[in-house]
């Protein structure tokens, strides 16, 4: 394949190609669990890893709107692999957020020129790795990291350790740094091919100049904009597996004979069916319109940069919130009831059908969807807007 | 007041200061029912009847956006009025999409000189009254209307009869032509100030060139496009009901202590307060965007005129179908919750707050929502858009 | 009609009767409001006044199931006099929880043989009566009381005033003594003929052995049982207007046709219509059973008297708890449902059907739902049972 | 382990120890599928297999509160074994209900004495198997069946054929019966232990004795009890699973700190934790209560015999339809929302909790919900009781 004729198509349409591959053995890997590779390589080879590198720096720079479509189509098939290239852009936009291109340029070039895949070691809640500064321009990186999203198979990592005064340090490496390890022990009911395992730092060093300190994280309303683009990205995920799952529902019902006790015979015609259909699909198009919305937001957010307020910083996640509340609730109905009018057959493990629910289930309790309402609420009702966090 | 200088003015400003007039009275008129002629008059002098007028006919000639955000506007306070405001619009439509320029210009032309109301009395369900031809160039409609929204105090009429061979006879006529009664016999749990009582037409003259006969109703795709505006102002009404209900339940709240149990002394902050409103909050978003995207979708076919195919009007059947959905849930379900966050005090006949619950849960009964689904999922299943009738 | 006859007769059947003659004026007094002195005089005639009075004292003696059964009764047709008439038995049994059979004796046997209709004025959320003490063995109550239900064309009264340290006193007084005075303010969206409205007490004399002082309120686990029966009432007034408003939908339908564009001619063979129906009928049947379970408890309870622990109170509250949760969220479903099986022309004034949903969602404000769920949680997750208190 | 000493034991306790040991590897098993081979020698130890079988022939003469409660009990923590095993008394009763204690003593007797296990290879809509007339008194059973749960490993088999009238024959053989063979071919993504496979009937030989002709398959309304049964088995394997799950959850939480954002610290404190919770607790309440109500009919029913009519057979329908559609709401609601509750955590693959609703969703579509509730509201609205079949 030549990525780079690809890299000048249209973003959407590769995304849908590259969907195309994925679907194949979606069912199947999804069984198997564990890293991907065939299948990261052919994300590599689709041109789509430098989609949000400014273009000064080779990528695309593609706007936020392609970039999520691009994880929504992948995710409509395959909501592992989704995550794991959501990430990729999450990361990058991460260094972005978080340092200066004068620091990152050189990273960017590199991703872009050799489609370098983009591994998380990020996790601030783990607090297990510590970084000790070991010479005038050196940390000393040691200990585990929980929840690695895409980091085997990676090129680049983005890992996090505390320092003695208990600060937050992020840095840059190549994953083949000495001393970086990975357990593969991600075993769960959903999002089983992410690797979100255990990773091991041991005593790995880490230069100065590849710590992201200026501005650092959620230092500023600008940097502070990093967890949002993580939420938004699992909105569409859940999007995603829903019009996935709705897809299947839908290609299903159109040979199935209607229930013997029916109206019509054809289940395609059965009042209820239709209706069950309609629910789906009227929940859909407002999670769509929600999604979108919020992508304007940020968007509009993101092209102010350092001078985005507090504030507009807060509409951002507001925007978000409410998109991730409905695409939580929605993605878990339509998850969970397309079986309703599939009927019994297709809980054959062959299908695998119930990946669906296993997926979005399992990435919903990301942070809990009730403190979402809770910040909304409280928005509402007093107008504060949510205190920036890496959940918030 | 200066006519001409509000009619220049920004017409969602201009709603917005009609609200609040009719804001002032809204409660108390809701309960007394019957004609609300000192506020028509002031929808007369707000120049907003003219918005939907070509300005080719002195008109304001705005797009379908901003028709429905007035009457969105004047629904959050008042959807008695919001109502006969939006079917003055529609029948203004109705005419464009029944008719040629050749025969309404003249309507039009004195609607946006006279500030003239247009008044409904066209029921196609009801068929007591018979259009008889009387000479070569007059027919005789005789008999009664039922569900005449916006009949009493108007200064036109659209009017309807069946003729023998059972053909649906549309006529536009003075409110004061000989021969049209009002019989005043509305008394409804919702939507008390509309006037939608009977009408008896007693042996009433109509000229051919009053008759829409060019190209008739519902005869093109395009002439089609009419009940699906008339559906699209209930989602209006619906959504301006529930904003309406929203901002008096917050208000409302914002004062209040938290009930004795609760972990917070203001209700504010009540963890159950808060996801209430936050479930309110994320339902009207829903609703918002879907409402704005059957706009833009209804926007474009309107444009497209004559050249409209079936499917594109089936499109935007599909759009406003999905909008009327979850514009009914939603008004219905804020309509009955804000209780539950504002408690028993809420209740008191003096605030009149059931009204809001009262009117969505009557408007929303124009036709079953039932066969919206059905609709909706029979077009999922199989891609046969509604067939075109006076509901879908 | 010889009163006599009645009392022996079954008083399920009795409350029949009674509620066969309410139903004949039933919406219209719904609109009107105000004291419906002809119906509590039906009432009164009946004999079921004193069907909770124990036998020694002349009355019924009937069992907590009975007695429920007969509010449920009357409350699908008319919930504001089931309001007043179980308000009466909670009178009766307060005074019975709260006292003596020494003191209160006297007050049942004259109930019994007279019919005397109890009435409300305790309101301990309202603390603005006091009691002051005005001799050894006289007490002055001076002041105002909200929420009265039944209070006015009452026979007795239980009211309550703050002493100088804070205490409440509870007195039980004939409704024509010195002093007492009914504003007659009730007005208000739903529960219209209960009277709620606000008591004054002129320097009204209370003598000491009117006051319910051993044990007093809440002062055990039996005599805390009281606020539960309320609750239980509260149940079976949800559970009273549920049904009726079923019965009115189910026999609005049986007439109707099906809307034009169903597989069916008849609403009856209407699928959505019958799926509508069947989520009705199985929510009610859970309230039916759940409410059921309660009286089971509460009776056990009830029978235990002093050896009641706060232990198997807790036990009641959860049981009356979890079936208010139900019969609240059932009411509301119902009573706002009805209308989407019966169509647009169910919403006209002259039928009245939208009281169904004014009463419910009235007296589901009585405290909030949302602590109700709160007290079962807790109680789930840690085995605490709820604090009494008059609402809990 | 003494039989002999466990079947005169209390059966519920005995079913709680069965499940103690059933919970030990039930997660483990759920994952691998397959026979559970010394789980259903646990279940023959035990003693239950003949808690449905009559005293005159040996077994435990149970009604059906004990055995549908011993259902419940295993399916809390094992719902393929609570299948298998519910479905051994299904067939057990089926023999009853479709021949003569003359016919079906000697097997019951041996059931009793041995602790047989029924296997089930009956199902009526799979019309591949061919019953031919060999000789005056044989049958030749040839050709496939499917979705036959607990057919490997069984001692009795209940089979049916189709003759060449179209006529279903249903015979009782041992499983060793030459010609019965097993494709083990179940595999699904729920109910994995149930065996619920592909049969071949490879030319078998079926005395004419073995058949079960008098009075055969829904011919009387006794008879037709059978699919209730089946139903009712279904509601207290959905009801078992909730409970087992909110069991699980509840102990998770219990140790849990509340999220972050919380008011308080532990998150059994959490309001939002303690509505979901309580929210759990009502729905099974009401499924308990509504499961309870239609034993109660369902052995009324069965205790009339042959003088079961028509109207009466159809209350009992109505009842478990009623429990099964709360069953399998409430089934999904909690399995589904369990992990709200308790997390990110709670998704390993360890701890296999998705097993709860891997194994209602599948359960579940045993028959389209959706026209239980038609069945319902077409009884609510026309008083017609639902034909029987063996789906109803």
């Amino acid at each position: 394949m030549n990525v780079s004729t690809l890299v000048t198509s249209d973003p959407i349409k590769v995304a849908q190609q590259l969907a195309e591959k994925l679907a194949l053995t979606a069912a199947e890997r999804d069984k198997q669990g564990g890293n991907p590779k065939f299948e990261r390589d052919l994300i590599r080879q689709s041109g789509l890893l430098n989609l949000s590198i400014p273009k000064q720096f080779g990528g695309q720079g593609a706007d936020w709107h392609i970039i999520f479509k691009t994880i929504q189509t992948i995710a409509q098939v395959d909501s592992s692999l989704a995550h794991v290239y959501g990430f990729h852009h999450l990361l990058i936009a991460t260094v972005q957020l978080f340092s200066q291109a004068e620091q990152y340029g050189k990273w960017f070039e590199q991703t872009a020129k050799d489609n370098l895949f983009w591994g998380n070691t990020l996790n601030p809640l783990d607090k297990r790795t510590t970084a000790t500064k070991n010479s005038d321009h050196e940390y000393i990186f040691h200990g585990y990291k929980s929840f690695c999203s895409g980091s085997i198979d990676s090129d680049i990592l983005l890992c996090s350790g505390y320092n003695e005064a208990g600060k937050l340090l992020i840095g840059v490496i190549p994953t083949s740094r000495e001393g970086v390890q990975f357990l593969g022990d991600w075993n769960n009911m959903g999002q089983r091919q992410t690797d979100s395992g255990t990773s091991h730092f041991e005593s790995v060093k880490i230069h100065e100049d590849e710590l992201l300190l200026n501005p650092g994280p959620l230092s500023t309303p600008y940097s502070s904009l990093r967890p949002l683009i993580a939420q938004l990205i699992f909105v569409h995920l859940f999007l995603g597996v829903a019009e996935g799952a709705f897809e299947t529902a839908k290609e299903t019902v159109q040979t199935q004979k209607a229930w013997s006790k029916s109206l019509v015979e054809q289940a395609v015609n059965d009042p209820f069916t239709q209706k069950h259909f309609a629910e789906f699909y009227v929940q859909l198009e407002s999670v769509r319109l929600l999604a979108n919305k919020a992508i304007d937001i940020l968007q509009s957010a993101w092209n102010k940069g350092d001078k985005l307020s507090a504030e507009q910083r807060g509409e951002v996640s507001i925007a978000i919130a409410t998109a991730k509340i409905a695409a939580t609730n929605t993605s878990l109905y339509i998850t969970q009831n397309i079986f309703q009018v599939m009927g019994a057959r297709a809980t054959t493990a062959k299908l695998n059908l119930d990946r669906f629910w296993r997926n979005v289930r399992t990435q919903t309790l990301h942070d809990p969807v009730d403190y979402k309402y809770q910040e909304i609420g409280e928005w509402v009702l007093t107008g504060k807007v949510p205190d920036p966090s890496f959940y918030s």
